[in-house]
């Protein structure tokens, strides 16, 4: 396999070798179901629990706070479809920039008989806050804004959210998927209902998530059967990915400075080079997460661009991985007022444990050579 | 770790080492998201798109009426409440033995306005024809059953079933996650709209199963979000277990009739030796799974006899693994008309690749001691 420069960890991230350490006795020899009552059960059991304590520690939780999910978009629907089932219809609001993930679990509720809005973002794609309040007086029964974006990555002020959605009452949720190991996540300090965390952001392996739920809120299983973690969330616990993705956890804590020093030191650099290029980066003005970039080349498809990327040895996303199939532009940069056009031009590039000075100077140098011929192929058309 | 005989197949498999074999290098250094549009990410879908032409040709359907999901707790969930969610309200048949994870999601239709009733099976666990007919008199939009149980091993004539409810314009679905690896498994021979498979009952890992789906249902999503598989299963595709799924369904269709074969061999000197001890075997009448015993010895609590053969070297159940939390005798059992205190008694060995000969005599052996015992203990107790 031909393996480009990997430049886009905000879609998945390799597995860190320590995390992989520790998830290798369960591809090795070790099995168990952790419902079982013998030997390997309990062992089973036994890995589970302490995964269990690593996640819950990693956000400041309780173990028992913590509901394993077989990963992020799960523990998204299981949130809001699992809290909406044991409330009376109402109003759900999502900020409009969220993964569809939150989105879609969110707007199934309308069949139900409930109102789904959406709160706005300003031009950096930071919550619009007289928008907020609006709704707000609305009595949300479910709100959900997430911790950081996927593509531009900025930071929402959470805790003021929750603090005014918990004061009316209502259940506030975080999709945290993308903020964890990036900046501190804490559960209490946010004062949320509920968080959404995802092993395969953090070096951990797909097909770990969980819930972080303050047990006030009644949950109706999306999974219902052999009543696995504590009745919410049934099906035979995935004993490997649990255990990498508490494993994960811890690193991405103990890690989550010098990642972000240094992460955000080629970010600059990046960035440098990107207006030198002429590139619109979205979100410059906010606070954003330190590892990547999202940015615009007036006139260039962003599709084809990634294209060319590519095959000159970069991997980047043109717009949020989980929509890549579908060539709509970005909604989150349709939400911050971006034009269409230019909402087509968007790449994104996030950089990760493996990344390089060389890597941002090389895809600043293959970034160069694309446009001019991308340009010059487009002058010709004309 | 201390490693006693395993067991216990029908809760779960160690990994095949072809399998192991075939995820190694999504667990070394491959990875990717399947939705990205760049080299990793192609590398990922073609992983995913291979993986599910195995499956489907293991149990005869198209790949593109095979959803991943992450096991089959969640394929059933989606089935039952996918489906419903795009009918109205009405009756839903299930049958009595169906594991906890059809029957919850069933019953939990209920606070939707729906009618959840249990078709009866006779004593040796078949479904009961006469009161399958009472249902089918009523016109169930949704009816389930089994192809084989999970404790007893029972094997039930879905064919005829799927018939009659596709005749009554029902949809049929079928749990035939035990089934898969242990008798034939036809989507179309079995005539079904909806069929449940799972990875880690055959050699596979845990956190891969499919809803194999006849496209006519139409389905709403359980999980919501970025699209992937057809829209009907959002969430980062776990490429190393779906492919370590597909390499055990070849493998599981490959070795099916010689594993049948020798592991029927356990199962007749297991009873024979079980049948010396005088134990009631469960369902011998009914045609069964050639890999696992249900029994009991009568005044012998079945949860201590497993905890003393566990300390002896054996690793088996006493009652279906998803449920051991609950110490409630099997529901199978008591569905059979089988007496509570008979039932408590119940014992379940399922033999699988790793299991021998020796197993079974060492197993006989130790249950003779354990029993002497136990006995010994209950009669000084009086």
């Amino acid at each position: 396999m031909f393996a480009p420069a990997y430049l886009d960890h905000n879609a998945t991230t390799p597995l860190d070798p320590q995390v992989r350490e520790a998830m290798l006795p369960w591809f090795g020899g070790r099995f168990g179901n952790g419902s079982s009552r013998h030997e390997y059960g309990r062992a089973a059991r036994k890995a589970i629990d302490e995964a269990r304590a690593q996640v819950a520690a990693a956000v400041n939780a309780h173990p028992t706070e913590v509901l394993f999910t077989s990963g992020g978009s799960e523990a998204n629907n299981l949130f809001i479809k699992g809290a909406a089932a044991n409330l009376k219809p109402g109003l759900v609001a999502i900020s409009a920039i969220e993964h569809p993930c939150v989105r879609e679990p969110a707007r199934q509720l309308q069949r139900a008989g409930w109102r789904c809005e959406e709160i706005a973002v300003d031009g950096a794609g930071r919550l619009d806050m007289s928008d907020f309040q609006r709704l707000l007086a609305d009595k949300p029964k479910l709100v959900s804004v997430m911790l950081a974006n996927n593509e531009t990555g900025v930071i929402q002020d959470v805790p003021v959210l929750a603090a005014q959605v918990r004061a009316r009452g209502g259940w506030m949720h975080c999709d945290a998927v993308q903020a964890l190991g990036k900046i501190d996540v804490d559960f209490r300090e946010l004062g949320v209902h509920g968080l959404t965390l995802s092993a395969h952001k953090i070096y951990g392996p797909i097909g770990a998530g969980a819930l972080i739920v303050d047990k006030r809120v009644e949950l109706a299983p999306l999974i219902a059967g052999g009543g696995q973690e504590r009745n919410l969330r049934s099906g035979t616990e995935n004993v490997m990915a649990i255990v990498g993705f508490g494993a994960a956890c811890e690193r991405a804590v103990a890690l989550r400075r010098d990642r972000t020093e240094r992460l955000g030191r080629l970010q600059q650099r990046l960035e440098r080079g990107l207006v030198a290029l002429g590139a619109t980066i979205f979100s410059v003005e906010a606070e954003r997460l330190a590892n990547n970039s999202f940015f615009a080349m007036a006139g260039v498809d962003g599709e084809t661009l990634v294209g060319k990327l590519d095959r000159a040895g970069y991997a980047v996303a043109s717009g949020s991985a989980c929509s890549s199939a579908n060539p709509e532009p970005s909604h989150t940069l349709l939400a911050m007022g971006v034009e269409a056009g230019l909402a087509r031009s968007a790449v994104r590039v996030s950089f990760g444990d493996g990344s390089t000075e060389q890597d941002v100077d090389g895809f600043l140098g293959a970034l160069r050579e694309n446009l001019e011929n991308l340009r010059t192929l487009a002058a010709m058309a004309v």
